[in-house]
């Protein structure tokens, strides 16, 4: 594609995006598609012509928007929020459009030090202390398997530098609370901990992680010879955004020499209000801690900051220095290849350095405070009504909500709630995610997307006491 | 943001974003910073208010070009091509101005669909077998990552999902060439190998992995008890684009139980041409195997294709399943999650769809073509020239070349060559990489970049003999 087709063509995204951005709310919340009917409308054999890039959005509007679930739609409340902010999205455009590589510092200067500078306001604006260093990775998944990677070679004194992780004979513990993310399993399984060395720590009424029972826990193993190493709390839990008591348990890494990793992926963006702040108390001490730009924030995906308290460690863990990447400058500057798995990186900070100054701090705090209220409204309709019940506390943007009608229970409540569930996402009026809370379906309704106003959460609970009604009297039917 | 200002902004990117490509040619190609340069005209502090994105746009132009090396400067030289085709990044403005996620099928069908289209394009284009099926992760580095955690898995009965690897007893070893690319080593330091456990087979003349001393290797560790797991072949190794005998390899991984990973991440590219085929000979044989779209192919960064010839055991190995991913449609579609390390996923399908259309792939080939013509032509000009030598074969785009005088030998020799190349990197008028082989050291011509034609090489050619002339001079006085 020359410039001038680019030009042109560009411009085409650019009206094609606004309107695309201006018609959301009137687009079905969930694809309404069945397996396959996207793959079925693309030839299965690549092009051996070029054709113009107007083919191509054609087939964006035709075959690829009815395939799309939409994340930011104003009635989206599933899963959890991941915002494009369109300040973000403009900076994001200018890391592909440059099409710079970071490899090594001097393999593109800016892209580092831009990095380094909106890393650090970050977090100043979370209330980290000076001594955090971050780095941005693609997703909290490949932040917490760095950490464990991390955890697993200051247990060892390094074992991947030597002789692997089988010269030490003792199985290394991972401790986690029953409720935390599945990227913790995953990521203790991709770091050869195994899955059997994975204690799933159980919770309070908070679906809050218990310290006596890690402490108990934890004692159990040693006296069994097998090695505690790293435990992981969470800030916000996926299912129920619970708050793991970071300084107790920071406390007990400390007394047995446990790395302490703090996964705040999704609620780490409520510490830009200072009165959220006591939601983490004690996260100074953290070795790691992960906090997503990309969700609830609105820097768009992808955008994971990854934080630790000693970055010496971390690249010694994560370091390869082959001759075709050293340079005079290697002393002076950072390296980020050495902060993280992938070597070749994405200018990947412009998207939060566009979106933090085309939105201004003051503003995101105000859309943050917004949807906390948006959420207590609803925590408080659903106390208020009948036959509706919340499942656990609402300390942010997260209800966990279910219709439990007088006789229904069991297996049959399972049924109700999936059922009103798939009626609203099947109607396209708005996505909600179901989920199991010990072991029974309920329904969360996540609240955060950037045009989610009052009226719309309004609308969602119009929908939930209607759909679920209506699938009451049809199941009784 | 509101869309109005997002219609303007974005206007006004396309507009930077085309002139800035029509200017490449005339910007220094090296950036010609110092450390810290960049950060020190950045504020320290995160903007409380608002701006204008006219502000970011004018700090990029100001503060961020200048310390940038521009990978695509038609006179970029350095490391291996990582092109930026314009069609591609209108594909990425397109990811990111949707703004969806993939997580499971469900939260977005067609970004999963077209990337099973798309993966399989690509697997028709290099001429792999149709058992091959592709997903699209960051980077190689990653990729092979993931080969290993797989390897790894496959030779211990799945230790991952049990008792951890320190249930085999036995080291697990791992076999690469002495030129594999340092993400090798990196891969298995992290999935717990241990680098004493990674051997780094000698190559023969043309820096291609000798298999009798693989086999050699493989027999002694076995006779000392260790467990022969992987081995990571290359086509086309980052210092001088060798080959490794992948069929003689394949036969040895057969023969011994190995897990048989092909790093194609620069080279993969030229399988789009039929008569390189021979390159890779016994490719169908691997287990999995590695291809950077993201370099000389040109959809721009990230964009790494990772083929596996089993699924099936690729997402048994990396696969989670909590209940808020579930779906009624997961037994008929692909979940990609379970295909990598990361959770959400961006849509980078997107880019390498709208490349491969809007380019058309007669005319990549003639680009890869013309491009293999240019290699050849630089290096029928240093065989013809006194002085100048030809390190290694020069079976694609990429040229080892040191000036050696008669008169100047071992270490003044690596002085000399240092100090051309960089007179000519500080020139901002061409970039090359220096590197080392056989430990001393050299300079790699790595041709590709898009806008690079054979003038530029002529270009290039005479800055090479006028800069080491000078230097030699200097050198000698
Ligand atoms: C608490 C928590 N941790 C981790 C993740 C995983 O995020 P990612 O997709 O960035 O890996 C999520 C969201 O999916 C989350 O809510
Ligand atoms: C042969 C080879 N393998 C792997 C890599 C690593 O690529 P990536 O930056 O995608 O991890 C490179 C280039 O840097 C390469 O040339």
């Amino acid at each position: 594609m020359n410039l001038e087709e680019f030009r042109a063509a560009g411009h085409a995204v650019i009206d094609f995006l606004a309107d695309y951005h201006a018609s959301l709310a009137q687009r079905p919340v969930m694809a309404q598609t069945r397996p396959g009917e996207v793959r079925a409308q693309l030839p299965e054999t690549p092009p051996a012509q070029p054709e113009a890039f107007a083919g191509v959005l054609e087939d964006v509007e035709r075959v690829v928007l009815p395939g799309l679930s939409l994340w930011q739609h104003p009635r989206f409340f599933g899963y959890f929020p991941s915002n494009a902010d369109l300040g973000s999205v403009l900076g994001d455009f200018l890391s592909s459009g440059l099409g710079v590589l970071g490899l090594s510092w001097q393999s593109s200067p800016a892209l580092t030090e831009v990095e380094e500078v909106v890393t650090d306001w970050m977090r100043q604006l979370v209330g980290l202390p000076d001594a955090f260093r971050g780095v941005i990775q693609d997703t909290a998944s490949t932040s917490t398997l760095v950490a464990l990677l991390c955890a697993r070679e200051r247990t060892t004194g390094y074992s991947g530098s030597h002789a692997g992780l089988q010269a030490e004979a003792r199985p290394l513990v991972v401790y986690t609370s029953v409720y935390s993310h599945s990227s913790v399993q995953k990521a203790a399984v991709l770091a050869g901990f195994g899955n059997d060395n994975v204690r799933a720590i159980p919770t309070d009424e908070a679906f809050a992680l218990r310290p006596d029972l890690l402490e108990a826990a934890m004692l159990s193993d040693l006296e069994a010879g097998r090695l505690p190493c790293a435990v992981v709390v969470s800030t916000g839990t996926t299912t129920t955004t619970a708050l793991d008591p970071v300084a107790a348990v920071a406390d007990l890494a400390e007394r047995h020499g446990l790395w302490l990793h703090v996964d705040a992926a999704m609620a780490g963006t409520a510490m830009l209000l200072p009165e959220c702040r006591w939601m983490w108390a004690g996260v100074e001490r953290a070795d790691s801690l992960v906090l997503n730009p990309h969700k609830w924030l609105g820097s768009v995906f992808d955008n994971s900051l990854y934080y630790v308290r000693d970055p010496e460690h971390l690249v010694r863990v994560m370091s390869t220095n082959p001759s075709y990447l050293q340079s005079a400058a290697d002393h002076e500057v950072t390296n980020y290849r050495d902060w993280g798995i992938p070597l070749g990186r994405r200018f990947r900070a412009l998207k939060l350095w566009s979106m933090l100054r085309t939105s201004g701090v003051e503003a995101i705090q105000a859309r943050l405070r917004r949807d906390l209220d948006n959420a207590q409204w609803l925590a408080g309709q659903i106390k208020e009504t009948a036959d509706w019940q919340l499942l656990a506390p609402v300390p942010l943007q997260t209800l966990c909500v279910r219709y439990a009608p007088a006789g229904i229970e069991g297996d049959a409540l399972d049924r109700l709630t999936q059922a009103w569930c798939a009626r609203i996402n099947d109607s396209g009026e708005a996505y909600l995610t179901p989920a199991t809370l010990e072991g029974r379906w309920m329904v969360r309704v996540s609240i955060g997307a950037l045009t989610t106003e009052r009226e719309h959460v309004e609308q969602l609970w119009e929908m939930m006491r209607r759909h679920a009604a209506e699938a009451a009297h049809e199941l009784k039917a």
